[in-house]
């Protein structure tokens, strides 16, 4: 990777054995969207989650039910576990009890100043961060109505709601905070953490809120968190999708993986197919895609169906394919070492990647 | 949109009637997958993704039969079309004589100065614009070995084959020019713009190449041109995805419409969907997000489950949903219009989705 990317300074908090901040890897993370009182369907996504290379969970805490399924899940989760907690002081309390890793609260949402000392004290007695999170949906009155009357822009309004919530928990003497700014809008979203960052050195939990569906929410995250992680203001990132949580992780990882930010992932780099194709790539370049999810090293893979710009890219990858017209060279580091038929190209390229993967750590 | 865009000064080049650089609307554009020399398909595909908002296309011209058909799409094509050539200086008249409106063509790829010379002469007697094109896996030998040494970054050996292309139009007194450099990975792809940048004012077509198939491709376009579209440095771009360009260009204006850009989509927020969810969400965001597909205007469209931050984000939106447990309020401008209960909720808010199309300009 020619570009190196220069991070903001912040603090560090850990969450379980993640560290968040000063420094450390980006971790992506994700929320179940399980009931949390369903500690059986919970623990299976946290899984599934994990498998997929996911570095934190958070779990929606919204009822006594769910806080008492803390109790369960906590001890076999395989991932730090953050409890998402809005108004009730109680189920935070419960939360703490339940050994869970991290919070998310603001500490603006409880009954005041007496309920957010006992929450400090009782987070602080732990080691348990708390993440205050922003959201454009749930701002206060008071600055919604500043960003009405043209005082405030969104973004500004939603810096000024963080500030807030930093100073109630820094009132009681606690500092093991993150933050998250999140709005809707890619550009909001962005102008919010560029305000904050120079007022107030806690990391950074980024990512785009209700980024919407499918390929619209993809985009709306890639870019949100892109252009944040190029500016070195990601410390921590969740992809928020209307899908299943292990498509939010894929997302995220591919999300540092394209900032070249991951060790463990392969790349693939495939021809988008045009009028001087000659064969059918595009099966091969999607089985070769579902393939490469089960490989944990960072092959540089390519699927070529080009003679203008194939050989060239299949020769720059570490495992190489460039089809002509009903055949297909298959490259290892920069030689060719088949010539297969159109039928046999995927499995030929498929043996190669495991061999690759194998001889790895040998380059 | 809070943040407005600044974007580098350059120079104008038109392709039919839409205008490059200079100021002018980011472009969106893609390429057709078809033979160009079957006419029909070829048309078919332009259609559709005209249909999408798509503003140019671009046709692979590898062969005299591809040259030949341009003559029969060219006249019939709803968008100005751009023909992509290699090598020989014959297909590049072939496709001026048949009216195309743009050039894809690298002059070091031809033998020797007189062939470009013939070739900016009759592209410039017919107002036809040349887009140089640098890929990452055609760079010329001497510069990969340049790479090779250390000597240059990829990033930097893109940037002097630009110049070096950009050098062979200039010296032959062509200045209709746009220019490309395109890498897979998306630190080299942002890299070589930022280089080039302050070292031409020609316009700059910009994507990821090879991006690769589905989300990973998605990903990488998203971050890549996103970065450089916050940089202003975008004058007109195309996602490259090994999938339909139809899908190139919904993602290609999503990205756009990310970055506030767009005057005629709708936008959809809807929730993550997590442990508060009380309804079953995924498939109404999914099917409003394909029926915004069809509106031209552009609408604010919030589909929420969550009593956190539903209701705000569904009183932000122009028509918002915000569903309780077996209900949902609808939302119209910021006050609720009705209560529905959950299996009526979906038609609900189409219904008022559609009325708000159409009283869209009033407001």
């Amino acid at each position: 990777m020619a570009m190196t990317l220069s991070r903001r300074a912040t603090r560090r908090v850990c969450i379980g054995e993640i560290a968040v901040g000063g420094g450390a890897p980006i971790s992506v993370q994700t929320m179940t969207k399980t009931h949390t009182r369903d500690a059986a369907a919970t623990l299976a996504q946290i899984e599934a989650c994990a498998q997929l290379g996911c570095d934190l969970v958070r779990l929606a805490v919204p009822t006594a039910d769910d806080a008492r399924a803390l109790g369960e899940i906590v001890p076999r989760s395989p991932l730090p576990v953050i409890a998402d907690i809005h108004y009730d002081y109680r189920l935070a309390l419960a939360a703490l009890e339940a050994g869970v890793q991290g919070l998310r609260l603001n500490p603006g949402n409880l009954r005041g100043k007496e309920q957010i000392e006992l929450i400090a004290r009782e987070a602080g007695a732990r080691g348990v961060p708390i993440r205050v999170g922003v959201n454009v949906g749930s701002l206060p009155h008071e600055l919604r109505d500043r960003v009405k009357s043209g005082a405030l822009s969104v973004a500004e309004a939603m810096v000024e709601s963080a500030l807030g919530e930093i100073r109630l928990l820094e009132a009681v003497g606690f500092t093991q905070i993150k933050v998250s700014l999140k709005a809707s809008d890619v550009a909001t979203t962005i102008e919010a953490y560029r305000l904050l960052a120079p007022r107030c050195d806690y990391p950074f939990h980024v990512g785009v809120t209700e980024a919407g569906p499918d390929v619209r929410g993809v985009v709306k995250s890639a870019m949100g968190i892109g252009v944040l992680l190029f500016e070195g203001l990601v410390d921590t990132l969740r992809v928020s999708l209307t899908a299943d949580p292990t498509e939010e992780v894929r997302v995220g990882r591919l999300i540092l993986q394209a900032a070249g930010l991951t060790s463990d992932m392969p790349d693939l780099i495939s021809c988008p197919t045009c009028g001087r194709l000659e064969v059918d790539l595009r099966p091969v370049a999607a089985e070769v895609d579902r393939f490469l999810q089960r490989i944990r090293k960072p092959l540089k893979v390519a699927v070529m169906g080009c003679s203008v710009n194939g050989p060239g890219e299949a020769r720059e990858a570490d495992v190489g394919l460039a089809a002509g017209k009903g055949y297909a060279l298959i490259f290892r580091r920069g030689k060719v070492v088949r010539r297969v038929a159109e039928p046999e190209m995927l499995e030929a390229i498929k043996k190669e990647i495991v061999q690759e993967a194998e001889a790895g750590g040998e380059r």
